[in-house]
């Protein structure tokens, strides 16, 4: 059922950023080149997925919300083009695919990220079918969770711990600023624009919670476990970046616990929500058998 | 007249960007140190002052849209420090200070861009005392006036010309994409705001269009005619990186010519208005009089 889910909703959200970023007839072609090569190199598309199956939790069509869905694809892609750019980790691979900027060029994979970003918003704003105050609200949201109090603040603390082992707050702040703030927005936006519940909407920011946590926790177990045809790039790369993980900061053991824990809490966190919550129950259960 | 709209405004601007870049103690203290140093690096502050005088042209109050006003500012600060970056114009100094990378490294300049960018939206969505409605409207044209059909778009070109001389319809739209649309953003979206009628607001778009205009020729005037101290970069850059201005592809006399007939153009686009764009049309006017 989850994998028809994904399948059927990876298949929309793929059409409509290509049509999205098709309109641009002005466009000089290349960074359209450049903004496509990174939004179409093989993403999960969680982000929207997530949006969608937390509207369809509370009774209503996920799919409706395409517009802010992919939004939130595009700024998720925006910020990997640039994580990895020199100056910052200074990949070459993701996704077992080359880099932006080794296709690219690095001014020009910067200005993609720009692009992406600031497109991203124009789509969102472009949402039909929602009252205009509803959907000021969550574009608040959105843009509060991608800036510096979120995601690019965790980006900094990343940059910045390069080489340092982190302790257990610190490594908890980065992830839940850098991936966990953008999960939430996903999450409570699908809620909120499909007019749920103050109830329902604090319950799908728990569940966010704790999908967050989980995922960051078997990401780093992946980097131990998994193998490099899985997860796109170099297994083991953490440890030898000596970079602080939930595996290097525990054990692998340990950390296993700790994202069946983080699965258990985002079940209770849907114990108000019917069967039209079995999408996502089934989302965080699959973390813990991940293998990308 | 002039000179004391200019300083109101620019105390409120600073003041407002003061309170909202304060506001924010999540942040990782290093990002919020590089967000403010550009951010308050001496700029003029003429697209939130532009924003103003729209609203005031057409019988508003332009100080009540502070929020969307200083989030062009952001906008406007996040393109500059992106655009002096290494792989792109690799300006050590802009306005007299170092540039942003050379303060605080590549990769935190990269990151205090995007900050900007992200966070200017999310302030321009907090304005209050708008019509929801209108707020998504104005707030979409802005992003796609920062967006890959406008400013992105123009660095685009301007990073694939270096070197080559351009002809004057690429040279125009550069020029139009790079930094014209965010002035047409900041006119159209004063005028939005304050309710103005859709007459009023087609003519601020062609103010807007010939402002940016005669904004453009005397910039590329300034850099042959002005002095280090004044234009804060070292004079004759343009020639010596080959670089088309309008100078370079007419002559001295025939730009200061161009850049009147936009300026009077300017002015008759806004024959329809009375007494209150008289802040208007000075600002094009002391244009033709710059010395920064």
């Amino acid at each position: 059922m989850l994998k028809q889910y994904y399948q059927d909703k990876i298949k929309v959200i793929d059409e409509t950023l290509d049509r999205m970023l098709m309109r641009q007839q002005a466009l000089p072609p290349v960074i359209y080149d450049a903004m496509r090569y990174s939004l179409f190199a093989g993403g999960k598309r969680l982000r929207p997925i997530l949006l969608m199956a937390a509207a369809d939790a509370v009774g209503a069509k996920g799919t409706n919300y395409l517009p802010v869905a992919c939004g939130l694809e595009m700024i998720h892609t925006y910020s990997l083009i640039h994580d990895d750019l020199p100056a910052m980790d200074n990949d070459d691979y993701r996704r077992g695919k080359l880099t932006n900027h080794k296709v690219f060029g690095e001014g020009m994979a910067i200005l993609a990220g720009d692009a992406l970003l600031t497109q991203a918003f124009e789509f969102i704003l472009s949402q039909p079918g929602v009252e205009a105050q509803i959907l000021v609200a969550v574009t608040r949201e959105i843009a509060a969770a991608a800036g510096p109090a979120g995601m690019v603040g965790g980006q900094v603390v990343d940059l910045f711990s390069e080489g340092k082992r982190l302790d257990y707050d610190t490594l908890r702040y980065m992830h839940q600023a850098k991936t966990g703030a953008l999960f939430k927005a996903a999450l409570r936006a699908g809620g909120m624009l499909a007019g749920a519940s103050e109830q329902h909407i604090t319950a799908l920011t728990e569940y966010a919670e704790q999908f967050g946590l989980a995922f960051q926790i078997t990401d780093d177990i992946l980097d131990v476990t998994g193998t490099q045809a899985e997860i796109g790039k170099p297994v083991g790369s953490d440890e030898r970046n000596d970079k602080a993980t939930y595996v290097t900061l525990y054990s692998l053991d340990t950390a296993g616990q700790l994202a069946a824990q983080a699965v258990g809490a985002a079940h209770a966190a849907l114990n108000g929500f019917g069967d039209e919550a079995a999408i996502l129950r089934q989302m965080v259960d699959s973390l813990l058998s991940r293998t990308n």
